[in-house]
């Protein structure tokens, strides 16, 4: 297979459900939607609708009420770059080569588009189509995986950890808590809700666990590489920008030999994990190795 | 019936079920967890939950997951709170007596416990006990009127408005729209949830809607002419605070008597569309009374 067409295909399906669930830029309150709309399709790789997919495909074919759920996850994700970028808290300027949120719309409309576009997630998942006790008990499973992994021992919780650690000395289990959650626990959801969601049996999605634990946090291992490694034009952002606010990485930590070892190690079970699934599993396979081969 | 002591009792439900739901303050990121339980537990009336509570009594005996659903409400109506509180928003320093949040826990821990709570609200509700098709649709119709309510063209949708009309000349429907969003929507969503999960059927419901309406907006012109007349120790924050703010208020558009009998003529309405309800209704049509002549 060829994994560019194959992230080309998917992104294209989840940028165009998403213009269909979020509200148009002339719906009343405009300027919100538009805010709303402008981290959205600001350029994003759709890592975590386009895995949310794949793992579903795993299992069955796609539907509407698949790509939705990928789309809240899109949703979630963006509210938490906007309001990771606030001036209270990372304060930075530019996300993807692009001014961030606040730096367009200001401070207050930041703040708002990214609670409507945490609200506006669970509205989409919750008017998803399920007519069977089966359905609708996927659903509601999924629900609420996606809002634990979004909440305050989820996403936000790796993120107020991250925010405490700033400067300071923290040791190695810290900075895995906050890899974990920050970025992992999302990624994680992603996976299983589309496995989920796919009707999936318990025991392969166990397998679908491991798999997301995995690439989830090789996924924040590379990140930490490419702020170091990377170049300004890939990132779209300053690099080594996370040793200058004093965040703790992985190579402040382990050394970028180190991390990368883990990284790959990491990469190695989850493509292990997924083993037994057969040809159906290849994009799982060729997104794990992406994630830590990726120059941006 | 007694008002204050029916007030009381479900006050002391929900505050019992609210400590049970949340994390508690000694759960890692301690500080996130104690950020949250600061707001939630710093004195509100609980409006949202008994309303939501009151309504699904008329149609079945409470459980816990109307309860539950009536704690998940009152949690994003806390994060509201603490976002409206901000510095980019209307930068309050005292709410209901005491230190905004992010004047104890700081600009970034405010911004994080509020989407915190958000989370937390869809993690409760998704959580609720559903195990026949009735129940499980129930739940999923409660999850999505509650997460509109939340959104774009809900509550941040209201409070945009409101922000955008600060200073400004603004016509009466405007001042309208900012009103119904921005208090009505969520109170409505209580109302219809409590109803919806305690198993009422179309026709009730629409009753239950049209009380929710004009309850809705009733309370929002209530709190306007409280902002005019209050005395400080009631409303626990500076008197007159929307006219400083240049904040757009019913009084200041159609004058005092006018505005407190449109909110008497609201409170008529809510009466008259539950008088098929009989003595089960009771305290519904007592709330409605109470709302307009509270004192704080």
């Amino acid at each position: 297979m060829n994994l560019n067409s194959y992230l080309k295909e998917k992104e294209d399906i989840i940028n165009k459900a998403l213009d269909t669930v979020l509200p148009k830029e002339d719906e009343f309150p405009q300027r919100l939607h538009k805010a709303m709309r402008y981290s959205v399709f600001a350029g994003g790789k759709r890592v975590r609708p386009i895995l949310c997919l794949a793992c579903a495909e795993v299992f069955a074919k796609l539907n509407e009420n698949i790509t939705n759920i990928g789309c809240a996850i899109e949703l979630i994700h963006t509210y938490s770059l906007i309001h990771d970028d606030l001036p209270a808290l990372d304060n930075d300027d530019l996300r993807r080569g692009m001014p961030t949120n606040h730096k367009v719309f200001g401070e207050a409309m930041a703040i708002l588009a990214g609670d409507a576009l945490l609200a506006s997630a669970f509205s989409i998942m919750a008017s998803c189509k399920a007519a069977t006790n089966d359905e609708q008990a996927s659903l509601l499973d999924t629900i609420r995986e996606i809002a634990k992994a979004a909440g305050s021992t989820g996403m936000v919780g790796g993120q107020v950890v991250d925010i405490e650690s700033e400067g300071k000395e923290v040791a190695f289990p810290v900075l895995e808590y906050i890899h974990i959650h920050k970025t992992g626990e999302l990624i994680l959801a992603s996976c299983r809700a589309g496995a989920i969601m796919a009707g999936a049996d318990e025991k392969p999605l166990e397998a679908i666990t491991k798999y997301g634990e995995a690439i989830g946090l090789a996924f924040q291992i590379a990140d930490d590489i490419l702020d170091v490694e990377g170049q300004r034009e890939h990132m779209g952002k300053g690099v080594g920008g996370d040793a200058k606010k004093g965040k703790i990485t992985y190579p402040a930590v382990l050394g970028i030999d180190e991390s990368r070892k883990r990284a790959q190690e990491l990469v190695d079970i989850a493509i292990t994990v997924i083993g037994n699934f057969g040809p159906k599993a290849k994009p799982l396979v060729e997104i794990a190795k992406y994630i830590v081969e990726r120059r941006k």
